[in-house]
């Protein structure tokens, strides 16, 4: 915390999905913010730690009764709100929100591509805040620091696009790899397809089990290819997600053709240097494993060149980093309070 | 198989869950029974190798594409008919089966209890087939393998209940144990939780979890009670089953005061001679894994006093032995095959 | 934090195993204690973020390189250590460091029996401290806060006997179970067997698996007799412990002969009277799972009458309230520390 | 089985691994094979059902117990030896063994390469039996039949290798993809590092973790180009494999840059023209899982074309079609029989 004695009051709306777990699990812990508002759009909003039982007894003073989303009563309660909505539910909440003078982290999608007819074929509903779209300020904090700074609204990353887009945007600024010729092989924990039961998230059909999906159709492909097309236009690539029979984490095996002449140490000096001094960023000479960085807000980064290819390995925690860590980030941002307060 | 030259056509209704699936892949293999008949309650009986791709090309002559359950055409085609239904169906079309001259094997729990009173408040609907109860064979073949031999329709046992009843019932007959002094501490792999999703066997909740469940209240307790007393009538137990984070298998760790100057030795030495020429039963030094029985017909049995205490633990695979391992067990005896036939 | 404005300096010995990690991980976020030793028995100490990855730039700015065990360099610069040392090598460390006025918590077993031929038979190497013997309070926070807030020496208790020895004193202490008729059917994850490769803890033969081991000659048994018998003495019972295919958390369902009369109630209102305030206790009205506890300080409890039996059921991380979070616990006490304070 | 009345007698060398199990669960219910001969090199050979308890009673009329590897007594009782034995040990045994009439399938690396320099490099030690080599056959079936039926000595393929050779060998011949451009993406179970316990493969290492390792430098590498450079003499690629937190299965992504107008389809109807007729091989119109394959001797084939690239996916298990299951398929097609018995 830097010079605020009082704890800052924050709303969470929609708590009871695997990011609004982990989003309370940070913030009870986190000095310099205090939860005042649990918003739920169950018909019966719950109990948050009936819901999650491993939350009893652990979030301090804050209520832990779920209420109605009531814009007017979390406006005169908290300054932030963080949403862990569906995506049309924080189009709906977040201009009513702003509106009232509450800064928001949205956690979904909603805010995330720039552009509103890019977001209703990928996401295959219209968008109905093109407005809160050109105030949205894209939430990858290390990249967009200063803009967070002054957001009234942040769109916080996706899970995968956070590894690769840190991963590959200082070898593309610094022009070590060919632009057209980049493979995201990335695999990710169950906890990645949301709290729902479905069919093949069981723990009899995903467990000891692992395979492709959304092979070159996954809707963080946009995502990430419009913040690497802000660094180098030509930027072309397939990303090919895969699951895990694990509750979380996400690792890239990131496959490019090197430009002439770079080695691996090329590779890893350009992500030392555009890293030196992050927090949250380690560059590390071996390839990372999960294990390194789950329940941790950190990104593993390795580079190497190696039978004419460039490979990297990005590694982060989907829940994390990948969600609800990146967001108190940016929240600590907005509000000028230590970068990595509640974050160690 | 004996001197059957030609294998014996089976049905299999409902195959899209667990027990059917397992079912089949020992069919597959099976020389003595072939299977004619697929038959699905479902609105549009699916083809199995598409539900369960791992089933591609691995049924043989067997038509994959599911029918619907129509007791004439199942009539025409096989000899036997293997239930993979809810309690219900198989209370439903048992006797249309029977009545057509098609043996039954039942997995279901419709016929294991002989009392329709006691059927309808444990599984709180009424018994629909009171004349079906009264043919039923309990079918713990290492029990009751003359009745199995000349059953129209056998009950095949839940997967919990036959691992302890086979523990327990030489120590009891003996009188090594109080009868009354019984507990029952097992544990399960999800799969016994059936094949829908629910919130509690998503990889998420139930991976790296364990807990405890239906405490003195589960439905196989007095499925238990039943075979037990019918050993010895004064016993009495508490049967508290526990959820693994694993596909399959189950482990009972049973408690019992010994009766006086009991040791080690002698329940040892009942289960050995109860079972002495069993093919799948080993009575052994050491207390039996899970990983020692998965995916296997056996049964590992294990006992000792310490501290005063009979502990006897028993191991099985619970859609083998628990389930479809044992309804091979069952039709292999119905037709006078190798009990072992296509279990190995 | 109270009004300590000056972090405590503390040492770490022994960090290269699963409780040093645990332990490094939680000291990093607590603003009480700052990490000035690590000290390392190998011949060459490594750097503690080169062994564990996921400790790089996680420590602030403790030195994450390893040192020797030098008394003198210790006492210089720290107040207290916790030992995550084998029992061997923590009897001979501690009087040397007790000797130089650093205070000790000590998370091996090697102060926990009070007697020392107790210990020699339990441990099958004799007792080299038995004045340190004299010395040690047993860190059972919860019961015995006094004495830990005056202690030189705390003997960090079991993993095992936390969770049951906390269940059962108020359940003794009221006479509502008969003594000697208690059964601990206990399970843990496999970090309780260290982070030394073993045969059975490899992921092909520990996943997916479950199995009994020490059945009633558990080196944990006496440790929670000692504690049980000092408040009813006579208690006998019977600890069988299981191995879980996950990482952390330990369940254990426990029975006994309830007292006449007893019913759930009474059971259920003797542990909320006995934990009324306490900040890492939850008695809850249903039973709880490990997933409710994993990676927090939290026990919770649940008891019941059923069948004629009382069953308890608790839950902790052995990790954390287990190990290295109540470590943490005592050493908030002994330091006049808040507490909770980094263990939320 | 085929005219074969006898079952043909085998030894097995070695069976204490992961391959020598998943060979004796195999052998045990084929009815053309009879094992007479446990080869341990161990200085006191086990009973193979104390190593495996899962085997108790499960191995037929075979001998349970180990003995020392006696190339003579071999000789006398089996027509082949399935050696499971580390590469040097396999180099020993194998000539002496071809000396004496029994053929061998040699699940080591020992005779996979043909060139004995390129052996020593990738290695680490010296070829001691460069005449064998060139009497060798690589076993991939469906690829050399022919050759394998002829053969005395069967060199047994890689696991990562078996799956994608099969997969890239008809695309490479029809010239669908550039044969400089492959990527292969490999993730395998734990199982595939041996049986001997390593820092990396505990439950607590491995389990919910997900890395890569070796890449570019595997030793798989050489062993797939060997066999596709006799494809397509221009093949280039880089493997890249990962370790999965499961026992057993290889999945295979592989990335290529499509020849100039191929499509998806024309990726598919190469597949399925190569293998119309195969057993084991299933060309699907969807990505397969892990699970689709697990304990079965199959491959799942899948390609398409997106993004530009073409992307195959190939799943195996690495303990059958990936070792033992594809060693008895080769023994099959070296004794006549049908080439699927004992594999369904």
């Amino acid at each position: 915390m830097t010079a605020h004695d009082v704890p800052i009051p924050v709303a969470v709306l929609g708590p009871t999905g695997y990011t609004g777990l982990e989003l309370l699990e940070l913030l009870a812990r986190h000095p310099g913010f205090r939860i005042t508002y649990l918003g739920s759009s169950r018909q019966s909003p719950p109990r948050i730690d009936a819901e999650f039982p491993r939350l009893r007894g652990r979030l301090g003073d804050a209520d832990p009764q779920c209420r109605p989303i009531d814009h007017d009563a979390i406006s005169r309660t908290a300054r932030l709100a963080f949403l862990c909505l569906p995506h049309e539910a924080a189009m709906t909440h977040t201009p009513e929100l702003l509106a009232r003078g509450v800064r928001v982290v949205d956690l979904s999608a909603a805010y995330r591509l720039r552009d509103p007819e890019l977001y209703a074929r990928v996401y295959a509903h219209p968008h109905t805040d093109p407005q809160g779209l050109k105030r949205a300020v894209y939430g990858l904090t290390e990249l967009f620091r200063a803009e967070v700074a002054g957001a009234s609204l942040v769109a916080n990353p996706g899970c995968y696009p956070t590894a690769c887009t840190l991963a590959l945007t200082p070898l593309l600024s610094q022009r070590l790899i060919e632009p057209g010729s980049i493979i995201i092989n990335a695999a990710s924990g169950v906890s990645g397809a949301g709290r729902e039961p479905k069919a093949h998230t069981t723990l009899v059909e995903a467990g000891e089990n692992y395979s492709a999906y959304g092979i070159g159709v996954h809707r963080h492909q946009p995502e990430i290819l419009q913040t690497l097309r802000g660094v180098e236009p030509k930027t072309n690539l397939l990303f090919v997600p895969h699951l895990l029979p694990i509750e979380r984490g996400i690792l890239e095996t990131i496959y490019a053709v090197p430009a002439p002449d770079v080695e691996s140490r090329d590779l890893m000096s350009a992500l030392s240097r555009a890293y030196a001094g992050e927090r949250f960023i380690s560059v590390r000479e071996d390839a990372p494993t999960l294990r390194d960085v789950q329940r941790t807000n950190m990104v593993h980064l390795n580079a190497r060149v190696v039978s004419g290819r460039a490979v990297i390995v990005a590694a982060v925690d989907n829940l994390t980093k990948g969600a609800s860590g990146q967001a108190i980030q940016n929240a600590n941002v907005m509000f000028g309070l230590n970068e990595a307060e509640g974050l160690l």
